[in-house]
């Protein structure tokens, strides 16, 4: 694996997250002030709960985007930060209520707050964080701004219930796959990025570069994220190991495992994703299936085209650090094993 | 009952919402246009699950107060038919999230859309229907609506998390139920009221007025749902007789009749609040204890005296069609039994 990226970008031996991190740490520093400013409200349950998984050790990387993207153009002010913490807001309250959705008890190694705090609170506390959002984008005041950040949360709802009605469903296509990753994540991932272009007033070419940077980031990060929950070589996941396999959620391992498989395995798939396999030994046997046909690798594949368009989309910008570290952060999103 | 609400406004025996339904059903056959045309989705799951709802015939008083009140100024564009819509898919994506936060079976007679679609999709269309409403607001681009709507929806899931907070708290005053409802309800109906003036152009007095308006009437509104819930003598509800009590919410009805009961009565309202008494005998003996100490008609009072202030809010306007059929939606709101 890690030769094939190399021949990425031959200078980078492990591609990691930390060019990413040192070109916004000052950034976000304001973005997290106001993070913790504007999840405050006079009911307790509120920042007790939102801070509960704001606090729970993200990567932050969607306002970590914005910022970057921001460096990218040499954008002085600093409306972004506000942005940011949008954006930021926007994914926690779709966390939240993806956690009640699927009934998840694990989010990056730390009980969910629909199990400390109860789905009922867990739903309204994204409502509030949501509402929060807005509030933000209104005081930052661009129409544009909220333009994309209101359809692309439309979108990511759309994306959510396309999911949920494709689960279960082993016909599921990668098409389709593809279509409701590019709507539930990879759509604010490039909303995070475009917003960059229209703070730094810059014009509609550089929208679109930006944008479609985040596009393809955002898918190649969803394909390595649902790599890994089946990926036996990988360390340790933060969420509950095979939440997915017992979700009966058809991503792309499972969805090439089922193409390539034999019908005695295509036999046992549809059992599985119908949920009538779901002991430890059904996840050892799905795992087991997988890796005969390669499909975890196949999928890291995928996630290095898009990861790679990523790049190609930023490569008309001037060179420097910022440009530097977003690429080394597509690479580092298709190398990552947790 | 009547006779006192014929001592508000002494020309109306019974006060009916059929004015205002008059004033605005021109106005409101474009909001429905709207909101059958933007509840849409390629996921044909969320119209079906919005529609569920928004077909479940109820009063849509929250668009009608945003055209009544537009009427109340002469307002000839039509901007707010978009913005109408767009309070209505907030009010709906609430009730969306609430019966899933209430474990609801019933509203307006018919199965809950989480009994029907499951939580998991509810959930999530409210969250596409919230963002519909960004989006129509944008469309429309004034960011002065987009801060008030933006600001109410926050205040309204703050107000639902207080709720959540006070549910099964015996002690839980009237002042805190006041303030809950007013976030809960008011915040939206004050809210839909006040961007009539923003459209129409109008000074932050005429805003005020129209916000006024709107908040006594949502606190009017909420107080007689409240009443209704216990009324022995009102005619079936849509909603499971009931819920309240079963659910330990801390309304009106029962705050005062905990705090004028006896000691052995404040002990069974103690073990009904906290869960322990949830039989139909245990609801018949509620009901008999809040009939005994009047709470009923304590909060039908409690209701008239906002609904007064609602009135009184927009007497300084031109008499005619408008004001009169706000008026005396009010004393609908105080009078009604369903």
């Amino acid at each position: 694996m890690s030769a094939e990226v190399i021949a990425l970008r031959p200078q980078v031996a492990t591609p990691s997250l930390n060019p990413m991190l040192a070109l916004t740490a000052a950034g976000m520093n304001s973005v997290n002030a106001v993070i913790l400013d504007r999840m405050q409200s006079e009911i307790p349950l509120i920042p007790a709960l939102a801070g509960h998984l704001i606090a729970g050790g993200g990567k932050r990387m969607r306002p970590m985007l914005t910022l970057a993207s921001a460096a990218l153009l040499d954008y002085q002010g600093a409306r972004h930060h506000k942005l940011a913490a949008a954006v930021e807001f926007i994914h926690t309250a779709t966390l939240l209520h993806d956690d009640v959705v699927d009934g998840s008890e694990l989010r990056r190694g730390k009980a969910t707050a629909n199990i400390v705090f109860g789905n009922p609170a867990t739903v309204l506390v994204g409502d509030f964080l949501f509402s929060r959002a807005f509030e933000l984008m209104v005081e930052d005041g661009s129409l544009k701004v909220l333009k994309i950040l209101s359809n692309a949360s439309a979108v990511i709802a759309e994306g959510e219930v396309d999911q949920l009605t494709a689960q279960r469903q082993i016909e599921t296509s990668e098409e389709r796959y593809l279509h409701i990753i590019g709507a539930k994540t990879a759509a604010l991932f490039a909303a995070a990025c475009r917003i960059a272009a229209v703070v730094a007033e810059r014009d509609a070419e550089t929208e679109a570069a930006l944008e479609s940077y985040g596009r393809n980031l955002g898918i190649a990060f969803q394909l390595v994220d649902d790599a890994i929950d089946y990926d036996s070589e990988a360390s340790e996941m933060g969420k509950g190991k095979g939440d997915d396999f017992r979700d009966g959620k058809m991503t792309l391992p499972v969805i090439l495992a089922y193409a390539r498989g034999s019908e005695e395995e295509r036999h046992f798939w549809r059992d599985a994703i119908q949920g009538h396999r779901t002991s430890d030994a059904d996840l050892a046997h799905a795992v087991t299936l997988i890796a005969r046909h390669d499909t975890v690798s196949a999928t890291r594949d995928r996630a290095r085209h898009f990861a790679q368009r990523a790049i190609d989309a930023i490569a008309g910008f001037p060179a420097g650090a910022a440009r530097c570290a977003m690429a080394e952060a597509a690479e580092f999103a298709v190398s990552r094993r947790y």
